[in-house]
């Protein structure tokens, strides 16, 4: 049985990890969920699969729940904000924790499971984009697993099994290239938000259905595959898939490259983190590659996709730079999702904001939060300028 | 350093696992080489790696290459026939004896190296193919691991690592479709065997050329994976992929695919087989996907390729049913190569000798080797009859 809490359970990653949960009954047991604002969603959970502790992180709608939870008199222990999260990061039972949070909000309850040696199914991107040299020291300090769930690296986790890291030639990241591939960088400048709210082969969040349609994704994953496999940038490719159906690759230093296929679905992947190593039998849909017929690649356009190599380019530099990346990006995703600026001005601030930051190298947890913080407000101030203007 | 046995050295794997010991010298010594008619290429073999057994297996020819090597004074010792094969696959200084002898002639000396608890790099196919569950059976007796050199078992035995055999849900053999694949039935009725020698992506012996036409390849191959990986025959596929980069794959029963990739180069699998379970740094051309584009994949046309459903067929009634098809075909693709029979010929002499034959289960070598025996002059006689009428 393993005892699993899930940060961020209303997200679309925490609601697919409790299908796998409503799957494996025999062998999961729900000890903890969290939501930020969602409370009839969590609500719901709750019924279902009556955990000890459910966190709000918001204070208003906790306070709501806490009395709609009274009235029912359910046994869930409710419980709210950072306090909360970091409470049921470190519950002695649990096993396992999902760090399915969005943006920098998982990194300190993250770094409290990996502080009380869990196992990490990692979704939180931003966890290792922000913080990877710290998380992977402090992991190996404490002996805690971080086994990535997102599809390609789950798939790059899976093509490594019984291989030696050594002989890793290069790992290959497979991109859909997004809901905006096959259009013009012409035709690209004026799309809104909501065309790219539609990604054609994974059914995502709101933020990352931009990041995919940017590439910045991809930057992200790059600089996540980097701390995860512990490998030089130059190690690293990217190729565009738009079949979504190898996952990702890794090519060995005898030339041979394994791959990692399958349907896109990312229960898989999120089934994969929490029993690994053991392969779970499911009746997921099977690959047919008959039936599929075809698998194309191509190279990423990197002119018309800028954000890929402005990942690169802070993974290059290092220290806080992937923070400025990360935390200018979730700004201006928001903004370009409430349709304040255009696609481009999304690289085009981003590049703004790296020029002019001095990096702190080898940063704290600290550092890390106050180059967040301050470069949102950054950000923000400069476009609202550029708005007026 | 391992100290290497070639059994069939002048062959296509022979030559190419020589060049890659040349390119390991530090780390590969040739201990004994042989051919079976071939004494100028063994001739430069022994001059280029000084072994210390060479083996003829025609006693003509192992006479004319004793002399020459005796007026040149060369240390190494010539030796003849079946005697001397078994001889060499059981020199105690081996490590691991390559078995790529071409047909079922390699039998009795690989069951001789694997009683000696030597590593067997496995590229004659028909050792599995007429007595695969025998030979498992002595390997897990004498503790003699059997390391596949075909490119789609290799493959698969690389998607495995890590892995528990039990999670396997299926094994997906790939098949370029041969040289004829693009043809119909009508245009292949009448094709000579000079237009399947041209193989599109393996540079490859006679043999196997006219197998990868007929599809008989990928039958002899299902029926390897059978044994060597102990999977059912329903949990075996062959799916036809034209531009042989994807080798092989296995699918999960987490509905997860593992598949191993690789420009068609055989140095790789037996490179592979050689220096197990180490990835051994070479400068073998990389897979480029972006340049190559496309994979395609389609279902094998069962009615076009007979071959493929026959080796189903006779893997389904077991026994020494595998030794007659292999038996059959082998006389069949001789008689093919030499113009004597059509193409059609091959499946429908093999249908007609598998439906006469009473199949002896559980057979012993002896059995497999008199059914052999018989099986080539009965379809020998059979064809001179037909061709006489």
């Amino acid at each position: 049985m393993i005892n699993l809490v899930i940060l961020g359970s209303t997200g679309s990653i925490g609601t697919q990890t409790l299908e796998v949960a409503r799957e494996n009954r025999e062998e999961i047991n729900i000890l903890a969920i969290s939501c930020n604002r969602n409370i009839e969603k969590l609500y719901s959970q709750i019924k279902e699969f009556t955990p000890k502790y459910a966190v709000v992180y918001s204070k208003t709608k906790y306070l709501e729940l806490k009395n709609t939870v009274k009235l029912t008199k359910m046994s869930t222990e409710i419980l709210h904000g950072m306090e909360g999260l970091n409470y049921i990061s470190k519950i002695s039972d649990a096993d396992t924790v999902v760090s399915s949070l969005v943006g920098n909000i998982g990194l300190v309850p993250t770094v409290t499971a990996i502080k009380e040696g869990k196992r990490i199914a990692l979704a939180n991107k931003e966890v290792l984009v922000t913080s990877g040299e710290l998380i992977m020291k402090l992991a190996e300090e404490y002996n805690s697993e971080i086994i990535p769930v997102d599809s390609e690296h789950s798939a790059i986790f899976q093509c490594l099994r019984g291989n030696n890291k050594k002989s890793i030639d290069k790992i290959i990241l497979t991109a859909s290239g997004g809901p905006f591939n096959k259009f013009t960088k012409n035709e690209i400048i004026d799309l809104k938000a909501n065309k790219a709210l539609k990604h054609p082969n994974w059914s995502m969040g709101k933020k990352i259905s931009i990041d995919s349609a940017t590439l910045m994704n991809k930057g992200l994953e790059v600089i996540e595959a980097k701390w995860l496999f512990d490998v030089e940038l130059n190690q690293i490719d990217v190729v565009v898939h738009p079949e979504s159906i190898v996952h990702s690759l890794v090519q060995y230093k005898d030339s041979s490259v394994i791959a990692q296929m399958g349907l896109p679905d990312m229960k898989l992947p999120i089934q994969y983190a929490l029993f690994y190593p053991n392969r779970m039998k499911n009746d997921y849909p099977r690959l047919n590659l008959a039936e599929i017929s075809k698998l194309t690649f191509e190279k990423p356009d990197l002119v018309k996709f800028p954000c890929l190599n402005l990942a690169f380019e802070s993974l290059r530099i290092g220290g806080t730079m992937t923070t400025v990346l990360n935390a200018a990006n979730e700004v201006l995703v928001d903004l370009y999702l409430k349709d304040k600026i255009k696609f481009y001005d999304i690289p085009l601030f981003i590049e703004s904001v790296l020029e002019k930051h001095k990096p702190i190298l080898n940063p704290t947890i600290d550092d890390i939060l106050g180059v967040d913080k301050e470069i949102r407000k950054k950000v923000f101030n400069e476009v609202l300028k550029n708005i007026r203007k």
